[in-house]
Parts: C-alpha cells; sequence; structure tokens
C-alpha cells in the first residue's frame, strides 16, 4: 500500500520562513503564529494519513456505484466525511459567522493539499462543496446564505458546478439548458449537464447544484446565461428538507482515474431553480470563484506529485538493483538501493526539485487572493488574476508529468496497479483538463491576462522579480541562483515582447505560442520561488540555524532546479518566436 | 469508438521515395517493389482497421481471466488469432524453411506498426511468439528447431521470454531460479517469474517459454545464467503433445493498461527444461535478439501515438467549440471546429510531426537490421545497436507523451473511457518500461554503446548526419531544414565530448545526464530523418510530381519540427553540462 506524510515540516518553512506570513500586512495573518500553523498543519497532516489515504485505492478499486438512482460512494468514505465535518476541515477558511473557522485562504490551501495528496477523489466532494458555497457567499441574497451557507459550510450538505453539456465544454454560449421563470419568482430548469463532479452521492443530506442555464428570450450567446441554484431536495421554510426537486443522476462516467468521485450526468426535468446573482450574469458569479477553483486545481497537480514522489524515494531506497558504478554502497548486500544510479537521483530530483518549488508558488498564490479578498487590494488580484492560468496549467502539466515520472522508478512494478503508482498517474490526469482545459489556460494567459489594465500586472510581476533578484542579490552566494533566474525572465521578457509586437499583425503568432508560455512562465515562477528559497535559507545558515542539514538541502534542490530545469525557458522561447507559420500552414483537410 | 485507418501510403513512401528499399544492396530487398509492398501494407491495414482495432477496447474491458489455471483472452480474440495465422501474418519474415514468408525484417516492421496501432495487447502474444522463435532460430539444435520453430512461426505455439523475478528486475545476476541438470541432459527448472506477457491463454496448443535460470554450481551473478527452452506441454519424438509439464501461471496481474495481455506469475515447480545455447551463455542468448525486441518496443511507442493523433484529428475536425480569432470559417455553424484554433493545431502538429518522423526512423533502423542480418555487414550491425536505446527509449517517451496530447484535444471527453482516448495512453506506458525501462536504455547508450568498439559507431553516425546535410543542402530550398539538424547535431557532439571529458575523471557525470542525451539523440535523429523527407519532397515537386499536396504537407510538417521541436536540443546540452554535482549532491537520507 502506498505511503503518504504530509510534508508539514516544509509546509511551515514555507509559511513562515519565506513568505512570513504572521508578518504580513493582511487581515487575519496575525494570528498565523508559527504554533498556530504547526498546530493546524499537523492535524490535518495526521487525518490525511491515517483517514483519507488507506482509502485512496478503495476508492480507485471499488469506485462509485449507480442503482436506482441512488450513487454509493466507496466503503469507508462516509465514515471518514464524517470525521472530516466533525473537525471542522471542510469550513477551514469559510466565514465564521456561517459556522466556519475563518482562517484565510493560504490555510485551507496548506491543508488541502495534503487531503488532496491523500485522497483526491475525496477531496473532492469538499472541494466542490467549497467552491459553490463561496458563489452563493459572493452573489446569494441574505436569505440564500442563511438558508444554504451553514449547511454546506458543514458539508451537511454538498454543493456541484454544473456548466458543461455533451455539445458544449469550453464554449459554453452553446448551452441548451433552460431555465423558465415561474410566477413564484422561481425557474424551471430543464436540461442535461455532464461531468458533473460529486453530482450524486450518499454522504450528505442534500447536494445543491449550481447550474449554468439560459432564460428564454435573452441574449445570445454567453451574455444570456444566468445562474441558478438547484437543490436536490427543496427546503422547506424552516430549513428542514422538503419534497424531492426534480433533478437525477442519468449515469456515472467511467472515468481514466478519480473513480472515488461520482461524475454525473445530471438530468434537470423542470427542478426548481432559484436565480443566484443577476439574470444573464451568471458568467461573472461563476468566474468569480474562479480564481479559487484553478488554484485548487493546480494544487491538486503538486499534491499527486508529491505522495507519488515520497513513493518513488521509498522505494528507491529500499529496492536493491545494480551496484553505484562509482563502487558498491551496500558491500553486504546482493546490490545497492536504485537510489545509487544517478539517472534515478536525477529523476528523483526533478521530482523534489518541482514539488518544493510547486508548493511556494502555490502558497504565495493563495496570499496573493488573501490580500486581494481579505485586503481588499486591487493590484494583488490582478497580479494572482494573470499568475491563476499558470498555476493551473503549469502545475498540473507538471505535477502529472512527475507522476509518470514516479511510477517510472518501480519499473515494472509501476504498471501494476497493487503498487499504487498508476493510480497517482491516472488521478493527476485529469487536472489537466477540468477548471478549463490547460490549452485554454494557455489562452486565457496570454488573450486576456498579458493585457489586462493595460499590461499593468505583468508589468508588476517583471517588477517582482527584478527586485527580487536585486534584494537576494545582496547576500553573499546568492549569485549562483540569482543569475539563471534573470536569465529565464529575460527569455520570459523577449517572448511578452514578441506576442505584442507579432500578435499586433497577427493574433495566431501569440496564439501559436501561447502553451509555451505559460510553460516558459511556470519556469521563471518557480526560478522566483527557488531564489526566495535559497535566500531563506543562506540567512538562516549564516544566522547558525539548530537545522543546517534542512536548509543545506534546500540550496542543493534551488541549485538543481536553476541548472537542470530552468535551461527549458531558452527552448520555449526559440519555439514562440518561431512564430505562427509552421503551426497554421496545413489546411485541415491535409493534415 | 475509435478509429483506426492503416497509414499505409506514408509507409510507401518512407519505404520507396526515402529510403528506396528495391535498390537498396540487401539481400532480399530486390523482392520489395511498389506494388508487392503495397498489396502487403493493404492487407496488413486492412485485417489491423476491421478484425483487431475493434477488439481492442474489448481486450481493454474484459481483460483476461484466470479461472482453475486457465487464462481466458476476451471475447473475439481467439478467432482473430486464427484469422492472423491464416494470412500467414505471424511468420511473415520468418525463414521459409519453417513456414514463414521470409521476408526482411523491414516489412514485418511495417505491418507490426499496424497491428500494433490497431491493438497493441492482442499484437504482443505474436510479437513475444516471434522474439522466441528468434532466439531459437540463433540459438537452437537442429533437432529444437525442428521441433518448435514450424509451430511457433505459424502461431500454433506461442513464445514468451521469462527474465523477472519478484526481486530482481534489471539487476538479473540476483535471479534465484535453478535448473537443476538430469541425467538425461534436460533441467528440472524451479522457481517463479513474473510479469510473462502471454505467459497462459487459450488461443494456441502450446506455449514455449524461454527461462533464465541458474545451474547450481555456475558462475555467480549474471555470468551464471543459462537460457531454457519450457514447453507447456512436453513434445513427444513425433511432433504430438505429451504430458503437461511443471509450469503452471499463478496469478493475472491488475495492470494500468494492455489489459488484453495476459501478464502472468509464471511458477516452474521441476518442469523440464532443455538448455538453449551453451550453459552459462543465457544473457547473450537473450541478447541476440535485444535489438529486435527493442526496436519492436520502439515501434509500440510511434503506433499509439499514430491512432490517438488519427482520433484527435478526427475530433478536431468534427467537434464544434470557439471561434477563430481572425474570424468565423463555420459560419453557418455554431462554433467553429477545434481545429482552427492555433494551440490545438500545435498540440496536433507535435503529434503528426513526432509519428511520420518515427516512422521513417524505425523504418530505417529496421533496414539496418536487415543489413547487419542479411548482408552480414558489421558496420550496420554497430549502428542499429547504438540506435537501438534511442529508438526504444525516445520513442516510447515521445509516444506516450503524444498519446497523452491526443487525450487532451478532447477535453473532457478524453478522460472518459468510453471515447477510447485513456487507453491508448494506458496501453503506451507500459513500453516506457518493458524491455528494459528507459532509464536503462539511457545507460545502454552512453555506459556501453557510445563507446562501443572505440566509438566507431557514434562517429559513423555523425558522418552521416554530416554527408546526408552535405548531400542533401545541395538541392534548392534544403537550407531551411539543413541548418537546424547541423545546430542540432552540434548539440549532440558537444554531449558527447562532455561526456569523453567529464566521464573519464567522473562516470557520474556522464550518467547524470544519459536521459537528456538519450532524447538530445532521438531528436537529432528525427531531425535526420525529416531532412532526408525534406529532400525528398522537394525532388518530387521540383520534378513535377502528380501528388503536390502529399509532398508539400510533408515539407509544412519538417518545418514544424525543425521550428518547434528541434530547438529542445540545447536544453537537453545546457542540462548535460550542468554535471553531476546537482545530481548527486544529496546525502540518500536528506533527499
Amino acid at each position: 500500500m502506498p505511503i503518504y506524510t504530509a510534508p508539514t515540516k516544509d509546509a511551515q518553512y514555507i509559511l513562515h520562513d519565506v513568505l512570513k506570513v504572521a508578518e504580513a500586512d493582511i487581515p487575519g495573518y496575525a494570528d498565523l503564529e508559527r504554533d498556530f500553523t504547526a498546530a493546524v498543519l499537523d492535524e490535518a497532516g495526521k487525518i490525511a494519513a491515517e483517514v483519507l489515504a488507506p482509502l485512496n485505492p478503495v476508492g480507485d478499486t471499488v469506485g462509485c456505484k449507480l442503482e436506482n438512482g441512488v450513487v454509493y460512494t466507496p466503503p469507508g468514505f462516509k465514515d471518514a466525511f464524517a470525521q472530516m465535518k466533525e473537525n471542522g476541515w471542510p469550513g477551514i477558511d469559510m466565514p465564521e459567522e456561517f459556522g466556519g473557522q475563518g482562517m484565510p485562504y493560504v490555510m485551507g490551501t496548506a491543508v488541502g493539499e495534503f487531503f488532496s495528496a491523500a485522497n483526491q477523489a475525496f477531496t473532492m466532494y469538499q472541494g466542490l462543496t467549497h467552491g459553490a458555497a463561496s458563489a452563493i457567499l459572493v452573489h446569494g441574497t441574505e436569505d440564500q446564505k442563511a438558508t444554504y451557507l451553514p449547511k454546506m459550510v458543514a458539508c451537511d450538505w454538498t454543493g456541484t458546478m454544473n456548466l458543461t453539456e455533451p455539445h458544449c465544454g469550453t464554449d459554453l454560449g452553446l448551452m441548451r439548458t433552460k431555465a423558465e421563470p415561474q410566477a413564484d419568482g422561481t425557474y424551471k430548469v430543464t436540461g442535461q449537464k455532464i461531468f458533473i463532479s460529486a453530482g450524486e452521492h450518499d454522504m450528505a443530506e442534500n447536494i445543491v447544484h449550481l447550474v449554468l442555464a439560459k432564460i428564454p428570450g435573452g441574449p445570445e450567446g454567453i451574455k444570456g446565461v444566468s445562474l441558478f441554484i438547484v437543490p436536490k431536495f427543496l427546503v422547506n421554510e424552516d430549513g428542514s428538507l422538503g419534497p424531492r426537486n426534480g433533478v437525477s443522476c442519468g449515469k456515472i462516467e467511467e472515468k481514466m482515474g478519480i473513480h472515488g468521485n461520482a461524475t454525473c450526468v445530471m438530468n434537470y426535468d423542470g427542478a426548481t431553480g432559484y436565480l443566484l446573482g443577476e439574470a444573464h450574469k451568471g458568467m461573472r458569479a461563476m468566474f468569480t470563484m474562479m480564481n479559487e477553483a484553478r488554484l485548487g486545481v493546480g494544487m491538486q497537480g503538486l499534491a499527486q506529485a508529491e505522495v507519488a514522489f515520497q513513493n518513488a524515494l521509498a522505494y528507491a531506497k529500499d529496492r536493491l538493483q545494480g551496484r553505484d558504478i562509482t563502487g558498491p554502497k551496500n558491500p553486504d548486500g546482493p546490490a545497492d538501493p536504485l537510489i545509487v544510479h544517478p539517472d534515478i537521483r536525477r529523476n528523483l530530483m526533478e521530482q523534489k526539485s518541482f514539488a518544493e518549488g510547486a508548493r511556494a508558488f502555490l502558497l504565495w498564490g493563495a496570499t496573493l487572493i488573501d490580500r486581494a479578498h481579505r485586503g481588499q487590494d486591487a493590484d494583488a488580484d490582478g497580479l494572482v488574476s494573470l499568475l491563476t492560468p499558470v498555476i493551473k496549467g503549469f502545475l498540473t502539466d507538471k505535477g502529472f508529468d512527475m507522476t509518470v515520472q514516479a511510477q517510472q522508478v518501480y519499473g515494472g512494478h509501476g504498471y501494476i496497479e497493487e503498487w499504487g503508482m498508476s493510480q497517482f498517474a491516472r488521478d493527476a490526469r485529469i487536472a489537466m483538463i477540468y477548471e478549463g482545459a490547460n490549452g485554454v489556460q494557455a489562452l486565457d494567459l496570454v488573450g486576456r491576462k498579458l493585457a489586462q489594465d493595460g499590461g499593468k500586472h505583468v508589468m508588476a510581476f517583471f517588477d517582482l522579480v527584478k527586485s527580487t533578484c536585486k534584494e537576494a542579490g545582496e547576500t553573499d552566494g546568492m549569485a549562483e541562483f540569482v543569475e539563471p533566474l534573470k536569465r529565464a525572465s529575460k527569455d520570459l521578457q523577449a517572448a511578452g515582447m514578441y506576442f505584442m509586437q507579432e500578435g499586433m499583425k497577427n493574433p495566431n503568432a501569440a496564439l501559436s505560442g501561447s502553451y509555451d508560455f505559460m510553460h516558459l512562465f511556470g519556469h521563471v515562477c518557480l526560478g522566483l520561488m527557488w531564489v526566495r528559497m535559497a535566500e531563506t535559507s543562506l540567512k538562516a545558515l549564516a544566522a547558525g540555524t539548530e537545522d543546517p542539514v534542512f536548509h543545506q538541502t534546500k540550496l542543493a534542490t534551488a541549485r538543481f532546479y536553476m541548472a537542470r530545469q530552468l535551461p527549458m525557458t531558452a527552448t520555449h522561447l526559440a519555439r514562440i518566436q518561431s512564430g505562427a507559420d509552421t503551426v497554421m500552414a496545413l489546411d485541415a483537410a491535409n493534415f
């Protein structure tokens, strides 16, 4: 059975030594003292490792079953869900007035990584609920908030997001689901939605579906889409559950992974719905929470990479095979452990340097969201909007790649389901697709975010890289980290410049390079994180830290990232600068 | 249901226009006239598309079942196997004296791609038989050849390769399976083997296991390993089947993919075995066929990439989603097809340029094997030995990546098993692992093949690149293709130079860069193929070909590879030149 230990020490290092959360001028952050966050992370790590992780292979093997309209989650999920609720984890970063713990989003993100690493399919039930509750929190009437939020924050009721239909995924303007206004102010929602995660299951009394639909007679296309609350059971005035609503699960999809999460076809058959936010402004309401939701998916990329890495590392230390080329390291044994072999180390270091860099990137992103929401900081909001497609796209692409590399360490055993490495890769695969496929993230980044507010946010990012390099460069020994970041950042700027110059004349010139740009940007962000971590650890060592090995290890890992991963930016730039011609040359018929 | 059409036109182009097989001075090649190979490829393509492809999802969904020691293959496999046998496909490139069709290996490879693309799990039953028969052909006594080959060439009896044991994969010196000599010259084989593809099944009268085992008292480690023929049913003097031998299937593994192939735990319990080749020279006997076997696995990488690409392309043309940013391309429809979007094209062009380049590389490699074996050409043998780890490692890594990219084109539908894209990725994944995991291929390339015969073969490769560039450069319009290849080749030479200089002092300096080197080498090989194809097509156009669109498409695809894929060599070189320090820095305990 695969192992999992929550990386609490690394998370603490990032929160306190690197990001210095307790000192940050963000409302609520003063509470984030080192001991406090340590206690939270430890408890989260414990339940992740002891309760969620053992159910991960169960969820994969048994999956969800649909019988007579009822969806049964895998054995053990119900009890685990009850434990998570009892301990208040689902509402950790939700407002106290609705029963949450009121902690900043960064704490929800930090523990969310652990839960997701331990059991992605399971954690999605509460993750989707969080997303739906957040939309009601921002767009709901007082009455809607009072009716739904206390139940959803507690996860007594779970939530879903209903966007996709069979013929429309990214292009939601093609939507056919209808919401017909009724005399009492409610709507009758009719249509079919697909790919609805946690659409139906047996772990909650009620399920609150947020459904995008069109009100007949409204504007054409995406501008005529509205958002509705459609509960599985209607809610009586007194808050008790009323009759079953006209919504049902038609099918559970057979998927490559996340078998423990019920991905449902949902049929709405004149179901009673309540408008959430304004009519025809459904996309805006849905997108309010998009940065958070996409950051949450980026987190899944990191989470699967982390758990896969932990297992690959344990295997590499344990499995005896071959001899160190420079001389036996385990002379009394029949062979040396795999980890003596340079290519195994290269593989493991790629995983390690990704996971730690990604964790820093993600938690930094989460502090920007807190700064934007809690601190009403428009600049932070603009910056995190820019970074969101990078976090989502880069971390899930790389996260998946890392699970595949971790699987490779096991040789043939990696392909056998029993060892669990296949599940990590199969589960990680979805994160590249949902919440906006990564090609759409790249399009969002290059087509929208780069030029947003006159390019203000990307300029702010470059300024941040510059000032970080300058400041970090003042610490002795930082040149070896700062110089590669400067080079990588220059590649990113050159790519941006190319888009500005060529994209004016031909938008395809920019869009043909969008995917490379997203990855180029991701490498610069991880490089930036590694510079910040290297600076932190160099200073800690200079100050005589009690844990020199930890900081020396950070420096060695930073060096690896700079030497072995950052050079990728040059190739991305070359691809981008090759322009649209080779991409667009063929007629569709000649492919 | 996924589609598949065998790329016969492209295979014909490579065989005749690029490789000019019928004119090659290789015994048997004179028969390979254009019409003849067209007929063979068409027939193979037909059975692949009509018989094997429809069974691919069946194999995945139903899988193999073990009941009371009997393994049942998926419904339809038996009939399809009978059809393949009737048409003589399994023995296409086996000697006529044993019932084969005596065609060159290149033809077996060309049709093998089609079979593998249509149904990898199914095709492995005959592929393994081919490998085992080849070993008997080279190392068997006349009696052994007479007993086994006619049956195996016809696939009345199938074959297996038994290397791995639970505690020993790559490091076969740790092997525990014993072969005790008997008074009658036979051996009693006892031990457990795992990951035995096609180890037990219901499609053949007999199964001929080739088993590596140690004769007690022999040399320690890998030098004491011998190879044995252990048939499932003993064979009587008259060739009829005798009693069941002491070998049985203990378990079928649950795997990530290739569910249609029975991956067995095989238990040998004093089974009667016959020494194949010399005692203690089992590895040599096994490795004789390694180039072919590894090329066959590289072929699987291409095959899965090709079939996944065909489906992604069809979906991209069919699925309406969003609008072309430069203006609607399907103004009367609700949206434009996916293929108008630059990033979808970027993705598709990566798949197309890989598949066509890989096919050329593979078929060229196959001609080198024919030249080596049929033509007794030691230089060709040395060159293909050098290229084998590149073909296996690069084509399977990239092949898998391409199936993942193809899956991505489908968005959420790509994750649903019903659409078949997940199976391509899951099936392709194994090729990176078996027949020597790709890290071992990289080690073989850098640790053994580079320096083989004093570096003679890698020098020959560089000479070939140089002379190809020179010759191709003489054709008008070739500069845009030749220059990028020259640059990439310089990167490869610089990497080789780095290994020579640094590797002397510290072998880890070379081995830390082995994986990057394998990929760098792969890109140069595909670049070389694209130069040859560009030259071929430019000449065809200049000569007034009847099919200008085909050749213009080749040129456009070549341009894409040069502009968008070859720049990767610079990053691989940078990684290699960063040396071993960052890779080897950490103590195992500190990871």
